[in-house]
């Protein structure tokens, strides 16, 4: 992996990604592929939208269809016939969010599978190995996310062990790195709920031990916006300029430029392609109901502008007869619509950072955009 | 329209249909997409597959989006972004299917919608009205079609009813064509369930109406096999050569290579989608169950010499996965490959008459193919 910043407007930042499966240009939005999937896309609908790396779950992937079934298509890549960039969590998200299967220990957590109820227990080991016969171009730690009302005890308790099973998960990726003479990424994660010094604490110790990059985790998990906002700000200016930021979990527009603007690199959220499903649309108006009664006669796109296929090719009035008529159809045009409004929202950025410009195009998008 | 076999093989045809909306290579597999929308497929999916022309369903698509909505559009094509050719039923299938919110009278029918329950009143003057307003290219009379295990005397009543809404349709449209100068194409329908003498009947009788095509229908509802090729047959000896031959909801393979033996041109059904929403493929050795557990680790396409999306870019290992997570992706790719199976078991037909061996490939088909 190599990772340069190609040009930085205040904190703001331009970077270039060399990974295994191409060029990423940040900051980026990363689809978030749960269960070997971008839920209703095809990986040809990927590339049209420009996606240059999608996300992957190994604690879904591991429970189905298994290891072994990568391993025997060689990789997640083969796999889901998805040749561009993959990062995996490592499943510490969802030993949080699924918690009343699991069972939390400093060795590890015993986890029952969501699927068929068999007991699984995973350590930082087990993920790296998984995340490493995944294939994964970068590997995230194993680490523990504490909820957003999380007290001080309970927040101090999970850094302590995302610290320790970070440097376990460094130990057990180069193991497997140098076993092979292979050479996959790996990004800390860093902790600490809303508590300042312990993010400033956890930040040193993930620090110290040394990444490829490193990921802000543990936010817009039920959190308020401004202490999501002030974690990201403070957490990012401890971070080394010469390595990628990824903000986990995030988001919606104005969270994204807001990071953006606080130095962040990466990001993924299944939001967007979720609110797709329900018919939510995100517009540089702010978000649409694409079952409103009005738009039934409506024969313009979704938004004028937009280069997606959905807009390309699809009007307002039949997207939302698509929905009426539960018809799947209208499941993936917006899916394709929300995924390229953040990709794209992305790359505007981008683009704005590189000509000097990001505070303009971030002010000027937030004055159109309605934020609900 | 304008309609010629091209060449002939026994009693099988390969001709030239010219609609408004391009050229339509007979026999010919048409998509259903009853609700303005081929199941979980895009338009360009549905070039991809090599479709020259799909159906849509008048008693649908009046109800919703409505009439009105696709009048505005300009079309059904533009409504849903198709510009090929569309063929559509009249609702005289849904008077049938949907029978019990029905009450028939000689004067059309009572029926309740099935969406909120509110009742409408649609006879063939109706009925060729909501067609014409759609835009089809090919619209079809309003016809009365009788269950499979229909007596002599209902049947009887049914064609009286069918023959004397043909004229009544055929009426409206020629009215219709005239004070708009157009000229969309009727087929008439003839019914008479599964008593031969009943069809001879009702043939003669849409025979001397007169029409662009003609069409089977009440067939594939109930009947036996035996049934259904012999008035196949027998209807079709009984058709004009000089015009196009349409068999309503037929079907799987073995139905439609008999049918085109007997000198069919045209075929709808909904049954490769639906059967491919439930995880089951067509292939050259019959029906395979996309979730079959020996799937798991076969790293190869659903049929291996197959051209479409599905089998050029993904495993049956990966498909049933995507069955097992309930992942949306897995409903396309499965319909995709079974239309792309029908369209090209009747491409094929095509080559073969066009050959002179029909009766060959047909054989060597069939002799592959596992009937389930």
């Amino acid at each position: 992996m190599e990772f340069y910043v190609e040009k930085s407007c205040g904190k703001a930042r331009a970077g270039i990604l060399k990974l295994p499966h191409g060029i990423v240009h940040t900051p980026v939005f990363m689809p978030v592929g749960t269960q070997a999937s971008v839920k209703t896309l095809s990986s040809e609908e990927l590339i049209d939208i420009g996606a240059e790396i999608i996300l992957g779950n190994a604690y879904h992937i591991y429970l189905r269809p298994g290891t072994d079934v990568i391993k025997l298509a060689g990789s997640l890549h083969n796999f889901m016939n998805w040749n561009r960039n993959i990062l995996t969590d490592s499943g510490g998200f969802q030993v949080f969010s699924l918690s009343e299967l699991n069972k939390i220990k400093d060795d590890g957590v015993i986890f029952q599978s969501h699927i068929d109820g068999s007991y699984h227990h995973i350590n930082p080991e087990k993920s790296i190995e998984i995340q490493y016969d995944i294939g994964a171009d970068i590997i995230m730690c194993f680490d523990q996310c504490t909820p957003g009302d999380a007290d001080r005890k309970e927040t101090l308790n999970a850094i302590k062990r995302t610290e320790k099973w970070a440097l376990q998960s460094k130990e057990a990726l180069e193991r497997l790195n140098k076993e092979n003479n292979k050479k996959q990424s790996l990004f800390g994660i860093i902790q600490g709920g809303i508590y300042d010094d312990l993010r400033i604490k956890c930040t040193e110790k993930i620090l110290n031990i040394g990444f490829d990059g490193y990921a802000i985790g543990g936010l817009s998990v039920g959190e308020s916006k401004e202490d999501m906002y002030r974690i990201t700000n403070l957490v990012s200016e401890h971070l080394p300029f010469d390595k990628p930021r990824y903000l986990m979990g995030v988001g919606v527009p104005e969270d994204i430029l807001n990071a953006i603007e606080a130095g962040i690199d990466m990001f993924d959220c299944v939001f967007a392609t979720r609110s797709a499903r329900n018919g939510t649309a995100f517009t540089r108006y702010g978000k649409l109901n694409l079952r409103r009664s009005d738009l039934a006669t409506q024969f313009e796109p979704i938004e004028k502008d937009c280069d997606c296929y959905a807009c390309k090719n699809y009007t307002r009035a039949y997207i939302r007869h698509l929905f009426k008529a539960k018809e799947i159809l209208a499941l993936r045009l917006a899916s394709i619509h929300n995924l390229r409004f953040l990709i794209k929202l992305t790359e505007m950025a981008r683009k704005s950072i590189i000509e000097g410009k990001f505070q303009e195009f971030k002010n000027s998008f937030l004055s159109e955009y309605k934020i609900s």
